[in-house]
């Protein structure tokens, strides 16, 4: 046992680790109320009690609060076992061990359980009448090519059917909005982005788009194709054994940017794609999904732009959009009147 | 643009990604409902029916439906921004890169949101008067060596000052069990497990103690004193964030087990220790919180077992506990009622 000059306090810290800490000790705190499941003080009540009493930043401690109240009451609500909780912890370890900077697994987690949408649609309510927003995804590159309306977007030999994508950008009162830019990114007729094949140096199936000045704009390029986000990793498993499937809804990618004008981030469908109703992210709102037609006469081909010979299949895919974008302004009206709705 | 072998079907998948997927590509669902925030059918409502329409296993299906609605639910009433997803996002993916084999951060994580306690609480439910259970954690070793009682479970030169543990372990008839068995763990007198100490071979402050007939048992060993929970690594940083302390109050780990009585595993802490109300864990019911008592009369010691000089500072720790074991039995019905009573 310990001589006395080693040992001289029972109640003290373990003194070898404590000097490796950090840490202040603090006094301890009047919270040693027993708590117990099934009384009016729970182990949820101890927990936010104690972060009430030594959380400082208002926002930290609403956040902790929320989720350890919805945490806990996952637990109890399902009545949790110890078994599944260590499934949730190898799963969670994995979750993070197997993210790489191009593949975040926790991203695609988030996802997959809707929560990214959803905050998404938080972050950026919209007016009545003005177009839906959805997430970026992981493809966007900044600083794409200007180029001026009626351009191509896709290089000759770009795997796919023709398309002419034809869309206004307007405010809220109906007039078209002067000096908007449409960065426009989508894959090509394989499911694939120019980033994503091996060496590509240019832009390809991806613009910044100059409006004219009465907000309408158009592109030619190539009908986009489903894809599937990746599934090769933990929350591709947690898709297989939920029976879901990784294949996103074909589309096109869009960010809008007009001076004094709430910028938009949001994607179309075409309604022809599959996937639309069990789309893996939840990004497939009603309002973004389109008629896709077909024009079969070349004559019309020609006027669109399209030279002889990259028609193919005998026919242009075309898709027509009236984006709506609010005012800043309006957006603070709007957030602040919901606000106040909800107290 | 694509000649005409190359591209047969506008409405297909990417067919490049489409040949290294193990998922069958399931016929679309009829889920094209608009979800939306503020009305009767949410995107929560929309992933929830998602995985009603497909997730086989009812007990998968209760998991995930309480994990998106709570999830959800966080966020909505967080308001849960854009920035602080990111900031999750990176916090989550650093507490699965930082964890090891020897130092799970989601472990800890869940350990200081009060989650595992409250698993424990959930999946050790103890009928009235039965003693509480809390985590094993970290330092468990199966396979003690297995002692009778009355041994000294610390090797000398221990470091910290003596203690005497005396316990009963009857069952809830006030009976006390033959054949219980008493898996002892704890940290010395400056907090440190015998499998902390680098290149540790043979048990100390540790070892399975075999109760006499009667159910009584008692081991001479160290007071142990608190010590941190492990905070070099994300959670570690959480725990600053919000202000709180790694220091777990002092403490002796038990495993009991007797035939035909439902295993308990449990801690007691001395009502000395610093840190009992703001524990980084919660696990310190206050059941489980005793008096220990100093004795300073040799001739005690002497009764207990002690040898000349392996009393310092002048005193015995005594500390006393009894335990009660419900039978397996009884713990099927308390279950069961439990269970009713919430119907």
């Amino acid at each position: 046992m310990a001589s006395k000059n080693q040992m001289t306090d029972p109640l003290r810290v373990g003194v070898a680790i404590r000097a490796q800490l950090q840490h202040e000790i603090p006094k301890d705190l009047p919270l040693e109320r027993d708590f117990r499941e099934g009384t009016d003080y729970t182990i949820t009540d101890h927990v936010v009690e104690l972060h009430r009493t030594l959380v400082k930043d208002p926002r930290t401690l609403e956040l902790m609060t929320g989720l350890v109240t919805h945490l806990h009451t996952f637990a109890r609500e399902t009545a949790l076992t110890h078994a599944e909780w260590t499934k949730i912890i190898t799963f969670l370890t994995r979750v993070g061990k197997e993210s790489t900077d191009y593949q975040n697994e926790f991203i695609i987690l988030s996802d997959t359980l809707g929560l990214s949408a959803l905050v998404d649609e938080l972050t950026h309510p919209k007016p009545a009448g003005c177009t839906d927003s959805c997430e970026a995804g992981p493809f966007y590159v900044p600083n794409a090519p200007e180029v001026p309306s009626g351009s191509s977007l896709a290089k000759a030999g770009t795997h796919g059917e023709a398309m002419f994508f034809s869309g206004t950008v307007k405010n809220t009162k109906g007039q078209g909005i002067k000096g908007a830019k449409i960065d426009v990114w989508q894959a090509d007729g394989d499911g694939i982005y120019d980033v994503q094949y091996p060496g590509t140096t240019e832009a390809n199936d991806r613009g910044k788009i100059v409006a004219e000045d009465d907000g309408s704009f158009c592109y030619r390029g190539i009908l986009p194709t489903a894809y599937p986000i990746p599934s090769n990793g933990p929350s591709g498993d947690l898709l297989r054994a939920l029976g879901r499937h990784p294949h996103r809804a074909s589309h096109i990618h869009f960010v809008l940017v007009a001076p004094g004008y709430d910028d938009l981030t949001t994607a179309l469908y075409p309604s022809h794609s599959p996937f639309l109703g069990t789309d893996p992210v939840f990004a497939t709102k009603k309002s973004l999904v389109c008629n896709v037609v077909e024009e079969c006469n070349p004559e019309q081909w020609a006027k669109m732009g399209f030279q002889d010979g990259e028609v193919t299949n005998g026919r242009v895919w075309v898709w027509t959009y009236g984006f709506v974008l609010p005012t800043v302004e309006e957006v603070k009206q709007f957030t602040r009147k919901r606000g106040s709705a909800k107290l």
